[in-house]
């Protein structure tokens, strides 16, 4: 299936098998009326996107119950080929004890030198991908 | 000069030249009252990011007037180092014929099989930047 780009319109079990394939993705949140986006390695546990960060940061202010798109990508600019997911859902700020503690035991360090004490976990709520196929 | 979050903030000389060296960013924005998010391949002209897209477009009916982000980064998963540079602005349609005259001649073919009679402009309005070094 194609959408009306000429996008090939991806699966939602292809979606959640790519998402695992990278460690980076881009977070798009609302900051002072705002678009903003910020690059986050995360990991995918429970069917959840999990990022870490500090409790001071904009990205721990903007996700408390908010809307948030996630997205991960990969292209070959070389071939000028690749696919992107999205997935758009609630962001919540972990805070429940006993999931703290099995969030903590993930192999999830963040990649910025910050202090890590926050959890935010995204719950797909819309997923969707494209893949763009290398040109004949 | 670093942010809280331990990260290198980039001047606004260096993002102008970051931006220049990658061919795909990600534009940011509202679909439906819900955060949006799309890889587009791009040029900057004239201190601006030029994208191509199709008139019948999500990104064409998004971007009419809209405040955008744009994203543009680099990471290099092995050494967990990379930056990224966005770019907040008003996003246009470009209508005037001279523009259009001029835009056409640039070398920017968008990278999926749609139709690229649309070109928007975003005009940036805030530039900022982080880099995060390789882990010592």
């Amino acid at each position: 299936m194609y959408d009306s780009g000429g996008l090939e319109i991806l699966s939602d079990e292809e979606c959640r098998r790519l998402i695992t394939a990278v460690p980076l993705g881009r977070i798009v949140f609302t900051d002072r009326a705002l678009p903003a986006i910020q690059p986050v390695n995360f990991l995918m546990s429970n069917g959840e996107v999990i990022i870490r960060t500090s409790s001071g940061s904009k990205l721990a202010a903007a996700a408390r119950n908010a809307v948030v798109a996630f997205e991960v990508d990969e292209f070959d600019p070389a071939i000028q080929a690749g696919w992107s997911v999205v997935i758009v859902g609630h962001a919540r700020i972990v805070s429940e004890n006993g999931e703290l503690s099995e969030l903590r035991g993930l192999p999830l360090r963040t990649w910025a030198p910050s202090a890590q004490d926050h959890f935010i976990a995204i719950t797909p709520e819309l997923i969707s991908g494209r893949r763009l196929p290398k040109a004949a």
